[in-house]
């Protein structure tokens, strides 16, 4: 397992490439297209003029403007980097700038909603190749991003019925050149499998830690001085963009509200284990998720050190 | 914040320290007490004979046994460093080996029935401090001990009625000597604040990553893959070692019973929100979260680092 980009490319993959939306993810793709030679010019495209005047002090992209319609114009391959419930606006906002044989894709963590808010606006002979980088921090904006995000993540890339092949193999080149491993799945089931691995563990946190400081018996100061025997952890993916994570639960619904179900069930079962003393079934649970934590570090989606590495005094 | 521990004593606090089980906790107690010279002597004490061969191979104790009775003898500190369901049992075993005037404590995650099971056991003369660092990493046995553990961790301390007040102050030294600040409460007041910051955490990564691995829909070579979406998160926790945690629960089984249902209160509240769009809920409560993360790092409990400061590729 490597851990830094390759050499650059010899020739870039598009000619011109615009980011709409330059937060986390955008600003990480600016770098990482860059430092691979994937375009040949990165324009920046972002709603806020403060954001468009920080993208240009960075120098992360060739142009920077606030104006997505002029911005999108001549592209090759336009990638939406937007909260998904803004990604139908920002469609109908550039849909007279695409030009003809253009490659539209997107990040957005829930892709049959997203499919649906876009595919309506595109014109004719314009492709969409949706994606979602399996990547990410708690922090967002234009300064959080870097070049290595998606080195030995996953991309899934769910593209419609029809898509053209070429431009299907192009956006794999794309994610493949900043590190990322490329798996196709239809928009439906990409959204059943990030509610599993993505969606509900947000929910579980945002909502552990919304109890836990509400509480009336135990107070909140006391919550976060002992946070270190466990709670803390869930603060993490707690301290997200709210913007983002609002949109994911509204735009994947029924997936999410179907796997907290399945959850439900088996808490159900656990706490039973536990008001009768089941020991065993305890045991035989805790056992098993080991072994899983075990393969996620084999094939190098986690650190192996203890703590998540977490700084250590020394 | 320092992340050092500071210059050793001048003088020990105990002449002679028992550490009975050596594992996470026992060899980080071994190892701190050795640097910061807080006992003249070291045994540690592992009822199995090819742990004690271990320890006696990486050299944190001035010796070791796996006879706990003879270990004991002579030992003005004890501390029993073993699972909360297997104290009573130590306790009766030590019994008559423990001298007039020593300390006894010990370091299990559940507190009210630790005591319940140790009191009885101790002879008049001997006193007990039970105690309860909250530190730790997933990772168990002599080898995964380190001699910061407990530095800028909080330390709680239950000492029952008419505890002598000098052996609570040393053992309030004691922790205070290796990095820890220390609280004193009752502990069932322990129990319930731990039941939230660790015990339901606990158990509900425990139950995320166990439903996510018997799903029917999404196999389990994708919830692996797709992991750093959030729920790697979890199987970090979900990865402590089984016995320690089996015996947690049914040790605390009142308080975590209690704080799950209401957890299921508001997770009730949250699907709701989420079924009838009321994304104004949603980002409300995402954005308090968001500030009790901010308050576990400017407390010292938590890394600032973007994402745990995991290894990240460069
Ligand atoms: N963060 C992750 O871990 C992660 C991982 C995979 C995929 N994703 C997906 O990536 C996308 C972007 O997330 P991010 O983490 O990069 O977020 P971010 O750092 O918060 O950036 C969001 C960007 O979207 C812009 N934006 C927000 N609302 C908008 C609107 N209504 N119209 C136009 N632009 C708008 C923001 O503009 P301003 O400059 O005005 O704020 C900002 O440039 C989301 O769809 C998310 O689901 C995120
Ligand atoms: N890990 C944490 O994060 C953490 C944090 C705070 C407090 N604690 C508490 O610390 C205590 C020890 O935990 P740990 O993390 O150090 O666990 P560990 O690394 O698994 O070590 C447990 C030790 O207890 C011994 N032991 C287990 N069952 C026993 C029994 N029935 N009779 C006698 N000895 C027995 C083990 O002996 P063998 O060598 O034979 O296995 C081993 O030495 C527990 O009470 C736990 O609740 C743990």
């Amino acid at each position: 397992m490597t851990d830094r980009l390759g050499a650059p490319r010899a020739e870039p993959i598009f000619e011109r490439l615009a980011l709409i939306g330059v937060g986390l993810i955008g600003s990480s793709i600016a770098r990482a297209a860059r430092e691979m030679g994937l375009a040949r010019t990165i324009v920046a495209i972002d709603r806020d003029e403060g954001v468009v005047g920080r993208v240009r002090d960075l120098g992360i992209a060739d142009e920077a403007t606030g104006d997505a319609l002029a911005g999108v114009r001549d592209c090759d391959h336009v990638i939406l980097c937007v909260p998904v419930g803004a990604c139908g606006t920002v469609a109908a906002a550039i849909r007279d700038g695409l030009k003809p044989g253009a490659v539209v894709s997107d990040v957005g963590s829930v892709k049959a909603s997203v499919v649906a808010q876009v595919a309506p606006h595109l014109p004719e002979g314009v492709a969409f190749v949706p994606a979602h980088p399996v990547a990410g921090t708690e922090h967002s904006g234009p300064e959080s991003g870097f070049p290595t995000l998606f080195l030995n993540r996953w991309c899934i890339l769910t593209p419609p019925e029809g898509t053209p092949p070429e431009a299907l193999e192009r956006v794999r080149a794309f994610w493949t050149a900043m590190g990322s491993n490329v798996e196709i799945m239809t928009p439906e089931h990409h959204d059943l499998v990030l509610a599993i691995t993505s969606h509900v563990p947000h929910l579980i946190a945002y909502n552990i830690v919304g109890t836990a400081a509400d509480l009336e018996t135990v107070t909140q100061s006391e919550v976060i001085k002992f946070s270190a025997g466990g709670f803390r952890d869930f603060t993490r993916i707690a301290a997200s963009d709210p913007t983002m994570w609002r949109d994911i639960f509204l735009h994947n619904k029924g997936a999410v509200l179907e796997m907290l179900g399945r959850l439900n069930e088996d808490i159900a079962l656990l706490a039973r284990a536990i008001r009768w003393d089941d020991g065993d079934a305890l045991f035989n649970l805790f056992t098993r998720t080991r072994a899983i934590r075990r393969s996620i570090i084999t094939q190098g989606q986690e650190t192996p050190e203890p703590d998540f590495g977490r700084r250590r005094p020394d």
